[in-house]
């Protein structure tokens, strides 16, 4: 296997866009700073992505349930959790170049590294977009996009938990859409102004914060290995104190190499009881369970796995992605887990004639039926087609030959080992069905 | 079954909170208005409303793909849709007591319906929120939330079509969350400020246009019926020549007969070769399609049905709720389609002694390993245990009772008709999964 060439980020970029996983949001008119879409293959890779963590986070779970809420919020939400004060970039503008900077990324307040000229006082620069409701622009219609899901997980604390009829330990997960306004977005998708979430609050007595804290801590580390991260590229680094959130007690990342250098993919926190309490303080509603069988209330703490979307399915797309071979033998694969393999299956008559189109057909419909995402592709030759599924990360291909013409068979064929081997044509979909159910386990 | 009340509405609200379908957003400090939560039922629901959405239009489809483009995009994109220009509501304010009204909601502009007071002139207000990206808040920095996703396909097309190497008849589909400024939002989740959209945009020959605006008018009203929507509570309305909008030939909706009157569920449009032409015209690239056969570029005609999620899932909600039986049989049922109902089933111990539990415990574990979502409850008497099922939409319960510790069998009782019969311990996923599965046919 070829090693990582150094300039593998490009090279992943450029798959992307030629294959259809990921393009510049607006592209046509020049792009969008920091925004992207999700093509045909890209939007199936991050809908399984997100599906695998619900799987594993919600519905296998006997103490967790899901909630979605909604983007906007009630503005009081953010002075509750700090972020109207406390979320900001310290920026400097330069007074004769009138270049922006932000200043804890300079050398020396003394000058603007590019002009030389004086820069201003630093200034506080809140990071959360805001947006007005309602036809009046000013102040008291002022709402913000959330920076993070996790306050719509606090502020539903008590209608959940009695809907639910839930006790500690129980977690709220949830996955949607948050926007922060970043000075430095970048690294492709890895980090940008809009993205997605993962993040589940695990509400628990605060006597046991550091069993699950740990145990949150191992089953994420987990969860990315499960799904094929190579284990020399992930790695779990420990908060320094003086790191910490002012809501935290500790907090771990896990982090993937990427070809940028070790980055975040998910922060497991322990944030205490700090949200419940701040909640209660600046709503005059107090979020504290009652606990039934010591007839006491008291704030839960929360340890809190907090995933990327957008940088779980950035890693698993660079994970994946191998070039094998020499010369004519040469090929380019995503190894992707098959449970996250955008397509599942391709379906390919050998020929366009003697019946081959019309078998293959047939099968094709059956998976199609059956909800598995598959692919017919009748152009060129069948190595080509072979190669084209292996660089989209397709794991299994279905073959119609001329030894289906007679005995009801076709090849299966495997794209990490290219392994072939014949089943009946009939049992094509329990054979695809138990295979991916088998790398689920 | 007793006919729906007409505090229809105000029940379903009560229920949606009492059982955790959705909430008010951030209630506890006071709600933000027209914003709402979904809690863990809801979640489930609107998730199987998605994916069943998805399922029928992309995964199961041989020539639709997906795509899932961000919110904020490049503010050139909505003055080429119109949307800058064009997408307003008129209003008014009153001079004395500075009420604001929407002009077209007002019998006379004469005096301010209020107070009496002079009006202002009639003004153009803009629908689309926006918000400043990056440090700088000033034109130059504007973007705005989508107020539709449709734009995101119509840019992407290109890189689609190439990505994909698809041929008209075909189709982009996305879901994703659309916001709009709307003066007066109201009826519960039906009309809100944020909402999530499914939109399909289907591109053809310009001489099919109307043969396949049949097709989506009639294959989109045939899904609701598909997933239990009675057929006497859908209609399709046409729209009148005046009622088109400025981009369509032609244009139905699906309503659904709500507490508050027939409304609109999905719209099916025609919208001509409008959109890819004012793309090409306003970014200076060509987004025609080259038709490799005739050896011609054209600009395909789209068909576009463009449904709301939060909308289907109200629907769903509101056609599935029924109070049935007198007195002491009466019960409230959510008779939600199997692939639709957040809960698949619950696992309850007729008692909680001579190893019911354990019992129960394993056949809950069974069904969660193999992802169906289920619910264990060991609390209260069976009946009243059956009751919280039926009103949370659970099509299956499992139970496990004295004849269960001798001969290893367990009683499923259904929903709908109460039937009850017995199964074999270890068969129960397999029978729940086959029911799930002939209901999706």
């Amino acid at each position: 296997m070829a090693s990582p060439s150094p300039d593998l980020m490009s090279t992943i970029v450029s798959l992307c866009k030629r294959r259809g996983f990921i393009f510049q949001s607006s592209e046509i008119y020049g792009g969008l700073n920091s925004c992207w879409d999700y093509g045909p293959l890209g939007v199936e890779l991050k809908r399984n992505v997100k599906e695998a963590w619900w799987r594993s986070m919600v519905t296998r779970r006997r103490n967790i349930v899901g909630i979605d809420a909604s983007i906007l919020m009630h503005p009081k939400v953010w002075e509750a959790s700090g972020h109207l004060s406390g979320f900001t970039d310290p920026l400097v503008d330069c007074k004769v170049c009138k270049e922006r900077f932000r200043a804890d990324h300079l050398e020396s307040l003394e000058k603007c590294p590019k002009c030389g000229g004086q820069l201003t006082e630093v200034r506080k620069f809140n990071l959360m977009f805001k947006t007005f409701m309602g036809p009046i622009e000013d102040q008291s219609a002022t709402v913000f996009m959330r920076p993070e899901t996790a306050q719509g997980i606090f502020v539903n604390f008590l209608n959940v938990q009695t809907a639910s009829r839930l006790k500690p330990p129980f977690g709220i997960a949830q996955i949607g859409k948050s926007f922060r306004n970043e000075i430095t977005p970048g690294n492709f998708t890895y980090r940008t102004r809009e993205f997605e979430q993962m993040e589940m609050e695990f509400f628990v007595p605060p006597s046991e914060d550091e069993k699950w804290y740990q145990y949150w801590k191992d089953a994420r580390f987990q969860w990315y290995k499960d799904y094929g991260i190579k284990t020399e590229n992930l790695r779990m680094r420990e908060h320094e104190k003086d790191e910490l959130a002012h809501y935290a007690k500790a907090c771990a990342d896990v982090e993937y190499k990427f070809p940028f250098g070790w980055s975040e993919l998910e922060g497991i926190a322990n944030r205490t009881d700090f949200d419940l309490k701040r909640h209660s303080e600046f709503s005059g509603k107090s979020l504290a369970y009652f606990d039934e069988e010591s007839k006491q209330h008291y704030f839960p703490y929360v340890i809190e796995p907090a995933a990327g979307a957008d940088r779980a399915t950035l890693a698993f797309l660079i994970d994946s992605y191998s070039v094998e071979g020499e010369g004519k033998d040469a090929r380019t694969v995503l190894h992707l887990h098959p449970s996250l393999a955008p397509i599942k299956v391709a379906v390919l008559p050998l020929v366009k004639r003697d019946g081959m189109p019309e078998k293959s057909e047939k099968i094709y419909n059956d998976l199609l039926d059956n909800s598995i995402k598959s692919f017919y592709d009748h152009n060129s030759a069948i190595g080509r087609r072979y190669a084209r599924q292996d660089e989209a990360g397709t794991p299994f291909c279905v073959t119609v030959d001329s030894q289906s013409m007679q005995d009801d068979t076709v090849t299966i064929r495997e794209r990490d080992t290219r392994a072939q081997y014949r089943v009946a044509a009939s049992s094509v979909v329990e054979v695809i069905n138990q295979k991916i159910k088998e790398a689920q386990k």
